[in-house]
């Protein structure tokens, strides 16, 4: 039993694979964003500019933010000091709780450390509580919604992305009389694309299924209030729980769900993952609370990156560059291969000081690499039109296709 | 299929228990800790005395933590925007890494986003990574702990609590070809014992067995730098894989690992826990920077909690209460029912402004119900006293049994 061996295999698949990784070492400039520093394997910090953030409209960065983190740090102190149950049940989480709740239109919200978290122990919780439950997954869904339907021991079937027929096959064939849920996301992140949820909606319905959503790369993001795409399309009701996060839109950290209070209570009651944690820091609660609070108000945010988004879309598809067909903030471009993904990212780093993160498996099937783009409010044209030059000029050097359209 | 009369019987079955949680509404007072202000079900703010916080040593309320988050909160933003791999490695992260690396004395530290999910991460992981491979877990190790080896899928031999014996009998019966893993911690927190670390490091050498050992009531707290019971007992070398957390002693939020660059390597590429979530925010990670470096030179606060814990279990042991055979920080009364667990904290919180939460099923097991006091170096000897006076008031008015010594 050589463990050292088998820890060297491990690390040698992922190098033979083109997909090791190496974590690039930045700060961002707050108050510039997008601009930040990147330090390691550079002489001293470098400016770059950040394009692959899901801190989508700048609300880390934004006043009201800073300022109640700031006053929450000098009323509370850093930590929460225990599990919500001991000691660490601090009146920001109640109010942010209440907020929350009523950007969903829901009788209660729940707050976890993470949006992973959020779903790993809401679903392998529910699917406990829910004797002989089945559970319907998106093939696309992100790997802490798959962790929380292994996790929970249940019957899973996976139906095709966002293929409503499909789902409605596997609702057909299986017991009318064992509990059903229904899960999947709002827009995937990788992709940018949209669920059907009315359509989802209505074979919950027929066949009696619970459904779940998970609104992450939305929430902040989409409706008038900010409530996600279920808030836009008017399909919160119809949804029995609504998972976000407090880390990409809203700018700081964490993870929630809202839905009705029996539901709440009983993941409140009996999620190890909930119960067993020291509560997020009230000084990141109180920062949430605030952006929360101005992105129900406010749609200028909102409006400035679907701005950007389009406007970077146009650019890239105009330059013949292969941009997927995302219908949301969401700009990937298709590279199809690990080590040419690093390679784009590195001569974007190194040579243009634009930081795009590749991305691979396993957080995209193989063959399907791409880099992510995800301009804010904050990028302008010129970076833009900088940006696709760069783009454009790269493909040229390493001979890749570029197909301008007809 | 009724989902609503599922979940209802869920949560009658927690109230016909007494053991329905309700979570009570406080705010800490900072620089005034542990007095605090408490909201629901009373009439306004009402000052109170937290005496069952896991901030140990105060450090969420010390002046140089406050002081690093605020600089990083105007310094960089509030969230990392991204998880470690996108975006959201920011040169925080790394020194802090760095910093419990050498806490510790390893070659590597990583970083997540909770003690639970450090747990659940790693041991889920590593018996993925090692094929065929059993764990051996101690009958008291923590949910985390039991959810990571139940999400690996790998056997588990459960031993007596610190058994040595018991393990013995368990590994000596494991083929000698399958890799091992003992997991186990040092501080159990409900009790406040400490398990033999030496002996069951003999055992690991003995049959070739990786250690992993969970510090999080420990780190920060023993040893002359608060690297834990093994900075302490001067184990750490021969543990392979030491957990701490952020959110307790340290005073802020978050988890980690300590191990060598290897099994860093492994776990941070390999852990879906790990790389699919939002890193921890960068003001959280500049706070706890701050704390780890002050606990390394400064024992004041140590010693502060010593005394104090000492002072208590003499108070409670003269003064006939129930006070558990704990040998750390930590003060644990036996009540053994959680319908009486709970009056007698509510009699506290509403007579005396004492906050102290009744610790129940599945905290702990059925019958072991207690109330249990961390108290710290702000904690003085006249509120020791008065809580003594206190409890033995309730005792007698629940003619519950005193028991003086002889």
């Amino acid at each position: 039993m050589n463990y050292d061996q088998i820890f060297d295999s491990a690390i040698e698949r992922l190098h033979s694979e083109g997909r090791y990784r190496v974590f690039i070492d930045i700060l961002r400039n707050k108050g510039a964003y997008p601009n930040a520093r990147c330090f390691a394997g550079h002489n001293g910090p470098k400016p770059i500019t950040v394009w692959c953030s899901n801190d989508y409209l700048a609300m880390g960065q934004h006043p009201k933010v800073i300022a109640a983190m700031e006053e929450a740090l000098h009323n509370v102190g850093a930590g929460s000091g225990g599990t919500r149950n001991i000691g660490g049940n601090t009146h920001y989480h109640i109010e942010l709780e209440a907020e929350l709740a009523d950007l969903h239109g829901k009788e209660g919200a729940l707050l976890f450390t993470s949006g992973y978290v959020s779903n790993d122990a809401t679903l392998s919780t529910l699917a406990k509580i829910l004797p002989g439950c089945v559970i319907f997954s998106d093939e696309l869904n992100h790997a802490s919604m798959i962790a929380g339907i292994r996790n929970s021991g249940a019957e899973k079937k996976v139906f095709r992305h966002n293929d409503v027929e499909h789902l409605e096959e596997l609702l057909a064939e299986t017991d009318p009389n064992v509990p059903k849920l229904i899960a999947f996301e709002s827009v995937y992140s990788m992709d940018g694309d949209v669920a059907p949820i009315h359509a989802i909606c209505d074979l919950a319905e027929k066949y009696n299924a619970l459904t779940y959503i998970d609104e992450v790369h939305a929430v902040g993001m989409y409706g008038p209030r900010g409530g996600g795409i279920t808030d836009r399309d008017e399909a919160a009701h119809r949804i029995d729980i609504i998972e976000g996060t407090l880390g990409k839109a809203f700018g700081v950290m964490g993870g929630y769900i809202a839905a009705d209070r029996k539901i709440i209570d009983v993941i409140r009651s009996y999620a190890p993952g909930f119960i067993f944690t020291t509560s997020l820091s009230p000084v990141l609660v109180a920062g949430v609370l605030a952006s929360v609070r101005h992105l129900k108000a406010s749609s200028e945010e909102r409006e400035g990156q679907q701005a950007a988004a389009a406007y970077l879309k146009q650019a890239f598809a105009e330059a013949g560059l292969p941009v997927m067909p995302s219908t949301t903030h969401i700009v990937p471009l298709m590279v199809g291969d690990p080590v040419r993904a690093k390679k784009i990212a590195d001569i974007l780093l190194a040579e243009y000081g634009v930081y795009v993160q590749p991305i691979n498996f396993p957080t995209v099937p193989r063959g399907t690499e791409r880099l992510r783009f995800t301009p804010g409010p904050s990028h302008t044209e010129a970076m833009m039109d900088e940006l696709t030059e760069a783009l454009v000029e790269i493909w040229q050097r390493m001979e890749l296709e570029i197909r301008k359209a007809a």
